[in-house]
């Protein structure tokens, strides 16, 4: 019946998609590989009971052990949402999307936890940093496919790590508590862009990790993504050290943002905040 | 019209369910609040077309920066899905669950691309290595829910974190890939539990992070939670250094699990695989 065929192509711009017509038609599959980032909001405040609703759902999400190492942290003052929003004046929609989380991982319950219990945990290790981050991650996901589930766009905000100590000051994060990524939310005002996905040929692999065929497969990727959605000349990234490129794909363009890093900012203040990374 | 009430009320087990009962009724959210980890599976192949598009649409979750560093790894041989089985004899599910795959934060692949477009790109670092976790997390959470969507159970193994050399040997992983979790996948046998969370009191945040009333709310949790679920006196954990407990509920038993940490070896593994964590 349902041959999911049209939403794979426009995922991932190849025609690999399933020839078995048989496949069970489940409307959240196709939300899901419809979904889009968005970044453009009504001028419309979610109702508090939605959100307190989809955070329960986040927090239905998996979790490492059962060790529940997820925070959610609601930003509703509006002076600390200016203030997050004045730290990236690039990204407009941190300070104005009419509903902004932040999701922390979060290794200071367990060892509180512990303390209780008269246990000795230490968990500033690479395991207890690992695991918070893991759980914040899965919540966050939950969270996003819920919110759009219920008809909300999403924009997850990763770029807040790069000024971790300025939004940890702002939030008044303790110790052992670190912000894995923030998150717009709101109704939508207009559809973001479908992002073309790289082929399944170099992301999925069958009983053996296999990328031998990794460059061609990203040339012609960069080419099919071209098509559907070029980069601007305006936005090439470090042209004052790499020039103006004739064709600027997305692997020049990702090549071009890992090679000038931004977030040194990070491990510090992981180190600072108790993790040690043994 | 939709309460939710009851899922909450089974999900945290208080009593802050929503009183607005004009939020819209919404199946998924009611899925993921009842969602259940699933160890037994019916003796049923999923068909690798779901499975594929499954993959597919795990593959559409959020990706940082777009920086597409998930990697998912299906193990279909019958010997490596032995060998794997026999490094966790505690968990048969590992070996006998009808499929299996391996979420993978693969920090490689943005390192080649960056070579194949001659930029330096060093993706060891934390900031490496962060990245490539989050997004391993995110594609396995939207395949949990994209299988749950399905009809079919999943069960995450982040065990095998634990003996990440053996599991990298069997797997032939490469340099600066690495396992966040594996998936036991299959039609249901027997209906899971549904996991009681820690209350969103401590959980979910307002603006200022806040845990002062932890300890109380904890206690209350540990009671309601073994009103539901208790564990059984032979499940005690290290009883020959903690002795047994009269009441053992669920702090005392993260306590204890947490303070002999398993995962010593993820780190060693981590720094020989190429990372730093600079």
């Amino acid at each position: 019946m349902a041959s999911y065929g049209q939403e794979l192509a426009k995922r991932f711009g190849d025609q690999c998609g399933p020839t078995d017509t048989t496949l069970p038609e489940i409307a959240f599959l196709r939300q899901v590989l419809a979904r889009k980032t968005v970044r453009s909001y009504q001028d419309v405040l979610p109702s508090d009971s939605l959100l307190d609703l989809i955070s329960a759902a986040a927090l239905s999400a998996s979790t490492k052990s059962d060790f529940q190492q997820a925070s959610i942290l609601r930003v509703l003052s509006a002076h600390k949402r200016a203030r997050l929003g004045e730290l990236f004046p690039a990204m407009p929609w941190i300070g104005s999307a009419p509903a902004f989380f932040v999701f922390l991982g979060d290794a200071r319950r367990l060892e509180r936890i512990a303390g209780y219990r008269n246990k000795p945990v230490a968990n500033g290790t690479l395991e207890g940093f690992f695991n918070a981050s893991i759980d914040a991650a899965l919540a966050l996901q939950t969270f996003i496919l819920c919110a759009e589930a219920a008809g909300l766009g999403c924009c997850p905000i990763s770029v807040i790590r790069n000024k971790v100590d300025d939004v940890a000051t702002i939030l008044a994060l303790p110790d052992r508590v670190f912000p894995v990524a923030g998150l717009c939310v709101g109704y939508p005002a207009r559809a973001g862009y479908l992002s073309l996905r790289l082929p399944r040929t170099v992301t999925v692999h069958r009983d053996v990790y296999d990328d031998g065929r990794l460059n061609d497969e990203v040339a012609d990727y960069d080419q099919r993504r071209a098509a559907v959605h070029s980069i601007p000349k305006e936005q090439q990234r470090l042209v004052e050290r790499y020039g103006e490129a004739e064709f600027y794909g997305w692997s020049e363009d990702k090549a071009r943002q890992a090679a000038s890093p931004e977030g040194a900012a990070f491990p510090r203040y992981l180190r600072r905040a108790g993790f040690t990374f043994d």
